[in-house]
């Protein structure tokens, strides 16, 4: 829904977007239908297994949308792009996952699915100074505005969804926040990444510099222990390891409650799977 | 978001809306962005308190929309309007209380957070045959014939209160389905009205022959006892009975899983309060 209600609320004349996979292809078709929306990167020539860097960002555009992380590719931003436009982000599966300098953002969106809770909601942060720009008319329940004049209560809030998200914000807080969670991801992720670098039946998907921490993506190179391998996983009490049908091989998901012990527990699956073979 | 996705998804020429309440009238407003959008009839001269009947119904519509119940009001539509327009209801607020001829209708939609099951998710039912025939582009989120081609799984749907509605709709199975809650709902109703009727302390403040089965609203005619009837009422453990502000008054909510012997609890407060007057 915060596709369409980006580009309602902010999109006057144009909007840049960078183009990182799927979920940012279907916030450019959205944004379409509201106003002129520029595809500014690409990296759909290597079936976006990078974050393109260093291409030209126009003057006058409304916003720059990212994606921060790419949950099917593995891909995420590692630093933000340079540019004086309002920055929009769809963080949907790295919010509050690591530090970032959040003042740089206008607007940043975020289903609960991942970092945050159950389905069922969304978190949506908006500079209150970006909002009440644009000539058209805009949904009441598309309006950030209307949802920040009434408190987030303009509609009837999905209640457990949002208690069960502040009972896990709490848990993050406790245990010392964004910046502790980041740095047991950081652990988390160069477990996963050293075992696919070093195992020689696994390949990394993404490009090493653009390594996303909550999605690690690589194919088994040895096609004949397919089913040994996968086999040993189910053994092992792993689920939901196989790639997203776009990409193939595999996908491991790391978000913030996911404790390190599993990834070890894939990385002894990688290791065994080299020693019997 | 129904509001706005109903003249998205039906809205290609006209529409005509019957004005029966804040709802409608936030329906009104909403479909008024997508194209032209015709009032038939309204009670706001006696501030909603019945539902117009006898209206003219121009032919051509695209749909004619209603709302079968209005909740701040305590209205219902007993009888559907007589029309060959796609008739569209919002019955968010008595959805599963009654039965109707559903046959009637090319599109229904419903929050849950009345009679089906935890606030989070809506029902939506639609003839297909309606849909796809407006020339306008649809944002995907809220193009019905997207939601219905991929069985609901458009979006990651919000498990617990999809999961919590299919609960509470096996325990209405169970006692009979929706027969025989409408059975208990009429006589709650006529408990509640009958006191209201005879206790002349008090006056229904909807018409007679449109009152809600799920929303009573009434007036106490002596100001005088406002305090004693509200502590005497709390004393029994009753909640939230007062009217909306635009209203006034007293509202009695008897929504499915509400027990007659709740409905009983008020008005016995309500006879002891006129024995002690």
């Amino acid at each position: 829904m915060q596709f369409i209600a980006t580009a309602y609320n902010l999109l006057e004349k144009k909007a840049g977007y960078c183009n990182t996979g799927t979920w940012s292809s279907k916030a450019i078709k959205e944004a379409k239908l509201i106003g002129e929306t520029i595809e500014l990167s690409s990296s759909k020539d290597a079936n976006f297994n990078y974050i393109p860097k260093g291409f030209d960002i126009p003057s006058g555009l409304d916003y720059l949308h990212i994606t921060t992380n790419n949950t099917i590719f593995g891909t995420q931003y590692k630093s933000l792009p340079e540019t004086d436009a309002t920055l929009v982000a769809d963080s949907s599966s790295d919010i509050f996952s690591r530090e970032l300098d959040f003042s740089k953002f206008g607007l940043i969106y975020a289903g609960a699915q991942k970092n945050m809770g159950p389905a069922g909601t969304t978190l949506v942060v908006v500079r209150e100074d970006i909002l009440g720009k644009v000539s058209h008319a805009i949904p009441s329940m598309l309006d950030y505005s209307i949802h920040a004049d009434k408190g987030s209560m303009f509609n009837t809030p999905p209640v457990f969804a949002v208690y069960t998200s502040m009972l896990n914000l709490e848990w993050l807080k406790n245990k010392g926040g964004v910046g502790a969670i980041e740095k047991e991801n950081n652990a988390k992720a160069a477990l996963m990444y050293a075992e696919v670098d070093r195992n020689p039946l696994f390949d990394g998907f993404a490009a090493v510099e653009d390594r996303s921490t909550m999605n690690a993506t690589f194919t088994l190179n040895t096609p004949e222990l397919k089913d040994t391998f996968e086999a040993m996983a189910k053994e092992a009490g792993l689920n939901g390891i196989n790639g997203h049908r776009s990409v193939g091989g595999y996908r491991a998901s790391m978000y913030n409650a996911l404790p390190i012990a599993s990834v070890q527990a894939l990385v002894d699956v990688m290791k065994t799977l080299e020693q019997n073979a």
